[in-house]
Order: structure tokens, then sequence, then C-alpha cells
């Protein structure tokens, strides 16, 4: 391929590396192998790198994304949690989510009659479905439907039509800032069903622990229950990651649901287990 | 300080940084403030450094080994983990832990009588109660006994001595290599009473999966039980770590035992749900 490398790349000897620049003081850096794709969308530069510690990577706006070697964690965390305490789940709602993976978890549920996929940006959709199969699984279920448009403009005038909406967005700077908005959450909670149930990856307790508190504090504003939960996300900052469900109706996880054969990190132990917090984030959520 | 900065050090523009380059394929980088002490010991190269991400953190041989922000984690999970096992731990022997975090946590429990630390390096643990109180509290205990030699030489002639025994080592490369070995844990086995039991980190699942097994399957050869468990280092690659007991008689944690007041990470919830693994490592360790 022959491209203009952007600025975060950077060429050592014969080697290639991928910096993150997200953060003023702490730099990652990915040995590559190579650029499989590279592409400026309308909203984000899409890449898909393939890296020598974690395999095939998702990068938009050279920020990593999702992983082959550990993407499984992160969109297992997110689907079968909530899917785990609605007691029928037949209509799904993703925001976001274009590397699939989300998608690929929600079908392995036979209840689910309908997901419906609204993502920004359908140059990340077709790159990963092209160039990342361990993530997408190259996802062709036909209960899926695709809608490429902005989530919070496509969730406004829903109502009373979804028993699970999962918010798979990247961080809260360019286009997935709006979908940490008070008024964001207020429509979701209008586009579920009386006992419909909403998830977001709320960040990382120890480096946006503002976001994680405010998120939670929102959510907890507008729904009858609301529970934070945590998994370990290796490849985002810190590696301890938050999960804040938001339930129009009280409910616990019933990990019977699960069919340990379908997952790689989620098990029935960790479906109940996930939601003991560490000391500090106990305190965090008090205060 | 007008010293010569070793090679983990570059200087852009006016900022300092530190790059581990402990893997080759995967790069952090720390924004540095001030060094505020480096010295070259018989051992190692011993430095504590103030960083804009993590705060102070001790480095050797360019390597972070514990930082102000999470040392907390690592320390009080390879403690209050063994320590809410064994019914009356009087006599507890720790090997490394130089930062002296390890030390503290198990002065917290009255029961405790003695204390011997043997750490290889004299100059980690001047260093680190002068420089890095955040992680050993200055520790001043009269309980605490500094041996300052070989780990593995110290424990060799001992027999049926500790109640518990922490092996809070650094990485199985340089001076801790040998603490990974199997003639190791059999001096340990060796040097506790009939009811004592050991721990150690077992590094990375993700990362080092190869030496958590065989250190699962060492220990588990030589003693009557053993127990892996989890925490979340945010400092070391991947994020999930791994810790290994050993017990020369089956028990079980008692979350009891515990002072929530004395913890940052660690409550009773964790005390009992850290051993629940994620199916990944669940598999890893039955195969």
């Amino acid at each position: 391929m022959n491209i203009k490398l952007p600025a975060y790349f950077s060429k050592k000897g014969h080697d290639l590396w991928l910096t993150e620049d997200e953060r003023e003081d702490l730099k990652i850096s990915y040995r590559i192998k190579e650029i499989l794709y590279e592409e400026q969308s309308e909203f984000q530069h899409v890449m898909i790198l393939d890296s020598y510690s974690f395999g095939r990577m998702l990068v938009l706006d050279g920020i990593v994304q999702t992983t082959s070697l550990d993407g499984y964690i992160y969109n297992e965390m997110i689907s079968h949690i909530p899917l785990s305490i609605h007691p029928d789940p037949r209509r799904v709602l993703i925001i976001g989510g274009g590397d699939c993976g989300v998608a690929r978890e929600v079908c392995k549920y036979r209840s689910v009659e309908r997901i419906d996929m609204a993502e920004i940006d359908k140059l990340v959709v077709e790159a990963c479905l092209k160039h990342l199969p361990e993530v997408s699984g190259r996802l062709s279920d036909p209960r899926v439907q695709f809608i490429f448009d902005d989530g919070v403009k496509f969730v406004l005038n829903k109502v009373n039509e979804y028993d699970v909406i999962i918010v798979d967005s990247s961080d809260p700077i360019g286009p997935a800032k709006s979908l940490f908005e008070k008024s964001f959450y207020q429509s979701l909670h209008k586009a579920l069903k009386k006992d419909g149930l909403m998830v977001c990856q709320s960040q990382s307790p120890i480096f946006h622990a503002e976001v994680m508190k405010q998120t939670f504090q929102r959510i907890r504003s507008l729904f009858a229950d609301v529970k934070l939960y945590t998994a370990v996300v290796p490849t985002y900052p810190g590696g301890l990651w938050s999960f804040t469900l938001g339930l129009k109706r009280s409910a616990a996880p019933n990990p019977e649901k699960l069919n340990e054969n379908d997952t790689h990190y989620v098990n029935k132990q960790i479906i109940e287990r996930c939601f003991s917090l560490p000391q500090f984030m106990r305190d965090q959520l008090n205060h």
C-alpha cells in the first residue's frame, strides 16, 4: 500500500510503530506487521493493523479500539451480562459497535428476534467484516439490521421498542461525545419497554473516575435500578474497565441463561461476581 | 542531579520520558517529572522517579515495579488473601518485597508476631523507605526483621518455621529468576509449619500464560491444595495479574478476618470472589 503515514506512526530502522497519543503523559506503542486497511471516513481515520503483540487491531484516529487477542473480553462482558438479566430479550438495539463483536455475541441468544445496530460509520463495519474476522466473526445473521446513522438521532423518536439497548461507544471525545450525555440516556429510557434495560461502557475507574461517576449518577437519576460492574480489558489504559447498567425494573442476573460453550471470558461465576467492586470503587460511587 | 541518563530515557523537547523496553513489540512510555533517586546496586539499576500519570514509581533496570497510584492493589492482594486463609498467622516470611508495601500490609494483623523479610537488594529498601512513602508507608514496625540476602539461600535451611510465606518477586528474569523454580517451592514447603501456606505472583494470564501454568503445576505437585486468584494491576502489561497459593492443609478464605478500614482495594467480597476465574483461565489451568 502506498500511503502517507499519519503522525501517530513512526519508523525505527525497518520497524513500523503505532503510538497512541490520546494521553499526554503515558504513551503506548505497538510494533506493526502490516497496514491491512486505511481510509479517512466522513467521521474519523479508520485503520485495521496487524500488530505483533495483539494481532489484528481496529484503530480509529490513532487509538486502538479492539484487538484479535482480547476483543472478546469487552464484547462478551457488555453483551452477556445484560442478556443474563433480561428474562426474555427479543428486540435489541446496539448503538455504535461498528466492529460487529457485540452483535455477534447477541446473536448467540435464540430468543432474540431482531438486532438493530445504529453505527454512524459504515466504513468501520465494512473494514471489520472484511479484515477483522476474529472480532466480527464475519457477522452475517439475518436478524441484524444495520442503520448507518447517528445513534443519538436514531433513538430520539423510539418509544417502548427495545428489551435491551447496548451502547458500545468509543471514548467520550470525537463522534462518541454525545453518547455520554444525560439527554441521550433519557432517550434510551423512553425507547425501552417497561421491563427493558440498557448498558454502556463507562470508562476506567482509575483514569476516568469522573466520567464513570457521572455516568453512574446520570443513569441512576433516570432508571429504577443502576448496577456497575467491571472487567479487565488489556488494551485499555489501566486494564480495569467499568460498565453501567440502567434497569427500568430491578432484576438480578441469571447465570443459568449463559451457555458456557459460547464464551471465552464470561462464565456463570463471572456473571455473578463481576458486580463485586474493589473498595476504592465503592468509595467513588458512594461519595 | 547531574547524571548520565540510561538508554531507557529519552528527551522530547523539555520533556523527559522513560520507556520500558522489556517487551520487543509493545512499549510503554511515562512522562517523568523528576528523578528522585538513581543508583547502581550490586544487583540492578535502582531508581525512584516521579511521573505525571502514576506519581512516584520504583523502577528496576528500567522496568516499573510499583507506583504511588496503584501499588496498593498488588500489595493488598498478595497479603490479605493468604492472611485471610491462615487461621492464626504468627510468623510470616516475605521473600523480595523491597518496596516494603507487603510488610506494611502484613503489619496490619495483630496476631503476627514476627515478619522476616529476605530482600536481596538493600538499596531498594532504603530508596523506598525514603522516597516512596505512598507504598512503603515509611515502614518502622519492630516486628519486621530485614535480612539483606538471597531469598533462595535464606530459606534453604529453614524447617517448620513459618505460618505464611509471601514471595513478592519481580519478573522471572535477572535476580528473581530462581524464585520461579521447583526446588525453591520445595524449600518453601519445608520452611512452612504443618498448616502453613505460601503465595507468589505468577505473572499475566494473557502475556505469560506458560509461566502461570508452570507455576501452578509446580506448586500443585508439592502442596496439598493449590488455588489461583487474580487482580487488576494497571501498571503491569495487560492489567490482569495472577497469584498462586500453595497450602499444606486445605482451607478456605475467611473474609471476616479483614478489617475493611485497613484497605483500599480488598474487601470481604473481593476475598471471596477473586478466585472466580475467566473461562479462558480455567481452560488454561485444566489443559
